[in-house]
């Protein structure tokens, strides 16, 4: 059977570092025979630029028809003073929103060859494996009402943060069954002792506990999770959130293991009756529009997104984890692009490191 | 003139580190000539025991007439499973926001003697000093509607974000005025790409910024902000940000520091006609119930908090110095708490440490 890939290239560094990709898949069509029937669209800066739309009805609709989505990068200095409705990161949210990808796992994992790169202590984050769930459709990224209006002459800026019981026990479900695949230890993190809506979710969660009586269940508060991140990430093994108390700290996860252009992300949809889930994923990194063109970036994030793809989408646990031994690989034989470069190691392009890879 | 002081020792370590500031308030009452009026009430799970309410109308209205307040923690296990509407977190909140306290500074300090405490590399961290200004009255923290309820028969847990202009310019005023007495450096985190309620923001610190030509203002998005602290905290001067990012981040730079038990905050509120603010002051680190009555405990976040509250309510910026710098001389003598304990140095008692501070 023929996988459909919709690749989303985006904007600034997304083309090249998904060309990367695509001699992988070209790589593994001829030498494990797996089929994989790309095409792209446009999202984004790309697509503003092309449609006046960072994402057509079109392209949701190739999304919506594909096994999988792979993402680039999108946004930019070029589209940053759009108005507010038309922005490139209109276009991710709508495409997450419309796909239903409430589930985004983002590792948060350091690379032995890495470890030097984070600006923690070698000991605080040495083999630090993270895997942060994070809820990505619903709260106060979609909440309504929202905006911003005149009240008796005084102008109020407006959001509504909500959850309803459904969607936080759907995002539970999967946190849990990842636990159980992981160490079996869950931390769910909300502010129940001041918001209302995370009483609702720490009470699903628990719920949801009693189906899992294996999983060691925690509950931490956002800003607690946020020092504990700094003191001592390696204490988690499974964190769970909301959308967006899990941008933050997932953003701050990633930066723990200081190699930001390393690390993947999926974002899953619900299960339909064959078991099948719609998917997007895409690196963690933005759009570097500083260095987008000049051959420098670092393709290994979206190919160990790709890697996930492989895991999520297509149950190819054995190739998702063929590419990542050859991302280790290709690591400790001293290759680095220069966002990762250390003194003694060499420094190659975007183009080489995936040749490389593919080598490997 | 006498300078009444409201003392809120609340609960677990509370009381202890309190005591230690009481002595150097005697000490300065003898050798500074200065005359507190110190009074006490209970706040938090000391007043839920005693009161079955964590702040009475008495505790508030002698907080309302007190030219400061010093806070020294709230909440234990003992009073967690209460209800949402009677924890003692609520009395904090409470006394926030009848006070008017809109303005939380929250330094992020690292001492040259505890630049080893941190789990950052100790160039990142060394000599570092961020403000972070957190607005504390509004946001979702305090927003309406809230609540849990029912709709056609499902559960929603929901808040709302909203600010009004007044509000953000005010507390982007106080961001400003600290910045000019700094570095002149000020960043405003936000979170515009998604929500409505921090384009307005956004808009208001950008007008603001025009009465402060000097300033160099930037905007963050909140996600790069936890990123960048962890990358480079040292880019910073003043942050100014809302109430619930401010909780987060300000945790995480406080945890920067590795030394919780060190850092101070003050919480204020508008100048009135003579411009005297309402203010109270209480050391960032929680009442640490495993500790509690054992008199080893850190006083020095709570005497710094003491130190905050000369500066900023009495205007008696020389002896604040004075205080810090005897908790520098301290340090560098070698006496350390259990929390902030390094090899070579000597382990000292919550006594010892407050007695050794008035030596200095
Ligand atoms: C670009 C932005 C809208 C987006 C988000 O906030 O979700 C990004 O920060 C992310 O984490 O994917
Ligand atoms: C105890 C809690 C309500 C409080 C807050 O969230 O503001 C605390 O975390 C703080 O930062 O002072």
């Amino acid at each position: 059977t023929t996988k459909k890939v919709l690749m989303l290239p985006g904007d600034g560094i997304g083309p090249e570092v998904m060309r990367q990709v695509q001699r992988v898949m070209d790589w593994m069509a001829k030498k494990r025979d797996v089929n994989f029937e790309v095409t792209e669209g446009l999202i984004g800066g790309a697509s503003i630029d092309a449609h006046n739309n960072p994402l057509t009805d079109e392209t949701l609709a190739d999304a919506m028809a594909a096994d999988a989505v792979l993402l680039g990068a999108v946004g930019g200095p070029k589209w940053d003073n759009l108005p507010f409705d038309i922005k490139p990161e209109r276009g991710l949210l709508k495409i997450r929103k419309e796909m239903g990808l409430f589930a985004n796992l983002r590792p948060a994992l350091v690379f032995d060859a890495l470890v030097g790169a984070s600006t923690l202590k070698e000991d605080v984050v040495k083999g630090l494996d993270i895997m942060i769930l994070r809820e990505l459709t619903g709260g106060i990224y979609f909440g309504q009402p929202r905006g911003i209006e005149e009240r008796d002459g005084v102008r109020y800026g407006y959001n509504t943060l909500v959850y309803s019981e459904p969607e936080v026990e759907r995002i539970a479900r999967v946190a849990f069954d990842m636990a159980m695949k992981r160490d079996k230890r869950l931390c769910s993190v909300d502010k129940a002792n001041v918001l209302e809506s995370t009483v609702l979710w720490r009470e699903v969660v628990e719920r949801v506990a009693k189906d899992f009586p294996e999983v060691e269940v925690s509950h931490m508060y956002v800003d607690n999770a946020s020092m504990q991140l700094v003191r001592n990430p390696k204490q988690f093994d499974v964190m769970v959130t909301t959308n967006m108390f899990g941008d933050i700290l997932s953003d701050c996860a990633a930066m723990l293991t200081g190699s930001l252009g390393m690390l993947p992300s999926a974002s899953l949809g619900a299960a339909d009756a064959d078991g099948k889930r719609k998917a997007l994923y895409e690196p963690v990194h933005g759009s570097a529009p500083d260095i987008a063109g000049q051959d420098i970036a670092n393709p290994l994030a979206t190919i160990l997104s790709f890697a996930m793809m492989l895991r999520y989408s297509f149950d190819m646990g054995e190739d998702a984890t063929m590419i990542e031994t050859a991302v280790q690989n290709v690591l400790k034989g001293g290759l680095r692009t220069g966002d990762i470069m250390q003194p003694g190691m060499a420094k190659v392009s975007t183009t080489v490191m995936g040749e490389s890879l593919i080598s490997e």
